[in-house]
């Protein structure tokens, strides 16, 4: 174990006792001394973000990459202000979720407390840093983030801004920290630190997931892959599905939300396959298809087993025409990944028997898959998409970094 | 992976989109015919129990496991009144917890699921066959149940038993599963069965706890770890102190929520500690005390650091005289793990302190750390008592066994 971890990581919990029972109105004005002081040291930030720009560019890292690596004053004036939209958020710490009183005298209630030391492993961009530092914070958790190491000297600054504002301003020391090691033998030592972490969220890609689902001992949830389906329906509005299916695959194609197959009602499909074809390659999607497809619209790729399974993040789309809703509800409960699936149809039936048998977080009627998102939820905030059962499934806002707490007080009761 | 396990497993996750959608009726009546089964059947029950009573005598399994082992009419009567107290039980399948319109039209709802495929993994007892398969049932959710070789004929049995029943009034066939290799290897695959097991419950002790948080790569829920505290402040009402104490620690000192450290105020201690001495010893519990206990009562056993730390669950308590509550607090943060813990005082501030810094799932004032327990706090049920933060914390009732979708129904909404 090295010794940074685990100094870091007893003062997180030693700091999570204290942090727990923080007001509200001390870590609202935290985050806003947050926010000025990112403003203020703009020019710390932005030196820290040259180091790691340069290093990119030596290693000839993609331009796609170094965007999301790039600081800007305007990007940094978009995470202060990301900081104080968190302020405006109600608390949920301390609400009681329920209050009941037993035969015996006894009266119990439940109440919402904060995780304790959250733990978050994620990639290249900064604005995590401070996006994550927010959210736990105003939910009374204390951050351990482990970012990349492509962004290792803008995320110190970053860590250092945050911390000597939110000390200054009240709250417990510890209570924000950054490993600042990035050996990925440390980011695993981090996904076995039980008795510390409470909770892991990894934010990143397949692999970055894979490998915390496969090492981690501590307690995680497993967000963002995206297998996401549109199924346009028989009968159904083409115009609309041809504009849902349109927005849930171009409008922003490299998220998990976005949609990677469309499956077509057989009925339907002679008219729509063509409509659709034809708006998607203006939009330069290629179509991968079905021999049903193919027989329709010869020049589409033919689609393999493998296309049913991927997440393109990409302009690519796989089509598949099926025989009914129980055979598109049966191959997106057969391929997908439990985030978002969309039907498009006019028939009420068809749309009850969607959303009762689509097992997923978000199933949708007649809109596009890319609504599931904490602020299109009206959440305010998100920390990341849980493609899990457990805790929280779908976009998690500030509620879902909650745990509860029974209190029970008595007049001296015994159990007989 | 061997055959039966992959070939279950698989089963298992189709039979999960189907109960899923299975009707309450439906499943209280399949409920009933059960617990019909288990009394009609029960020479064949007996039979099958004799089988593991005599390996287990030849082994020469001790006779406190071999009474938990062991079935009788009476206990059988006693699993088929379990099960029918499941049907009283309200489905909370299909709540509809919240509901909301966004300003574009879209109408959010969130409503209650099944977890999908549950796995529990088990000790020698073979009413845990009846009791999970049950609970998992009537929350739609399907039962993949791995329990100890000990009991293996005794489980196939009440498996063969409650399938037949269940089958033969509407429930899915796959719906109930038996792992019937004991071996700890296909243990061990079972914790890594991702993508088929959505949530996985071990129920034992703490060497199987660990092992399954050390192998297993599916969400899971850590149980039952208990390292439990007495609080006597000063000022308390000593009679009320030593009647918890007494019964926290001795009405029955093999479980999770019995009491194995006490703690006491040292302006109290003079008084206090040679009264509870007396009373426990009367009770043959051994005490195991700090410097200052014993220059109280010399013959105290002296306690080291290992007794801070251990769940004794047997007629043992270690004791600590502190400063106050801020003291015992620290303490209790320090070695508990997270269970239940209670104060006994009549100063309201430090009730409230107490009940607000000490970080357990359940936190009493002036009554017995005994009550954590599904029954005892009005759940009804219950599947074990979780000791981690996410998902559920404390006595897990049929609601901490489901989980929530997001139905969306749109109009056409597109993303800008």
């Amino acid at each position: 174990m090295t010794e940074e971890l685990l100094q870091k990581g007893h003062l997180a919990k030693e700091a999570s006792r204290k942090l727990a029972c923080i007001d509200t109105q001390t870590k609202n004005n935290a985050l806003l001394k947050i926010a000025e002081a990112l403003i203020l040291h703009t020019e710390k930030i932005l030196s820290a973000n040259a180091l790691d720009l340069q290093a990119a560019e030596e290693k000839g890292t993609r331009p796609a990459m170094l965007d999301r690596l790039k600081l800007t004053p305007e990007r940094i004036l978009a995470m202060a202000d990301g900081v104080k939209k968190v302020v405006a958020l109600p608390d949920p710490i301390g609400e009681i979720t329920k209050a009941w009183d037993r035969p015996n005298g006894l009266k119990l209630s439940s109440v919402r407390v904060p995780i304790g030391v959250i733990a978050i492993i994620y990639e290249a961009r900064p604005n995590v840093t401070v996006d994550a530092a927010a959210l736990c914070l105003k939910s009374g958790n204390v951050t351990l983030l482990r970012g990349g190491s492509e962004a290792i000297h803008s995320n110190i600054a970053l860590m250092e801004i945050m911390q000597e504002a939110a000390y200054a301003a009240g709250i417990p020391e510890g209570s924000l920290n950054l490993i600042a090691d990035t050996a990925r033998e440390t980011a695993v030592e981090l996904m076995k630190l039980n008795g510390i972490v409470d909770l892991l969220i990894p934010r990143g890609g397949a692999k970055l997931i894979q490998s915390v689902v496969q090492n981690a001992t501590v307690p995680i949830i497993e967000t963002a892959a995206g297998n996401c389906h549109v199924y346009v329906d028989s009968p159904c509005d083409t115009d609309m599905a041809v504009s849902i299916v349109t927005n849930a695959k171009v409008q922003r194609p490299s998220v998990c939300n976005a949609a990677e197959t469309l499956l077509i009602h057989k009925e339907i499909a002679p008219v729509f396959l063509p409509e659709i074809t034809k708006v998607l390659r203006e939009k330069k999607v290629e179509l991968r298809g079905c021999p049903l497809c193919r027989s329709i619209i010869p020049n589409i790729f033919p689609a393999t087993e493998d296309d049913w399974e991927t997440e393109y993040n990409d302009y690519i789309l796989a089509v598949k025409i099926v025989e009914n809703v129980s055979d598109a509800i049966a191959h997106i409960n057969r391929y997908n990944t439990g985030h978002s699936e969309a039907i498009i149809t006019t028939d009420d039936t068809h749309a009850e028997q969607f959303l009762n048998e689509v097992d997923a977080a978000a199933v949708y009627v007649n809109a596009s898959t890319r609504f599931t998102d904490g602020f299109e939820f009206g959440f305010g905030a998100e920390i990341g998409i849980s493609t899990q059962k457990i805790h929280a499934r779908g976009p998690m806002g500030l509620e879902q970094l909650t745990s509860v707490k029974y209190l029970v007080r008595g007049t001296g009761q015994v159990r007989g």
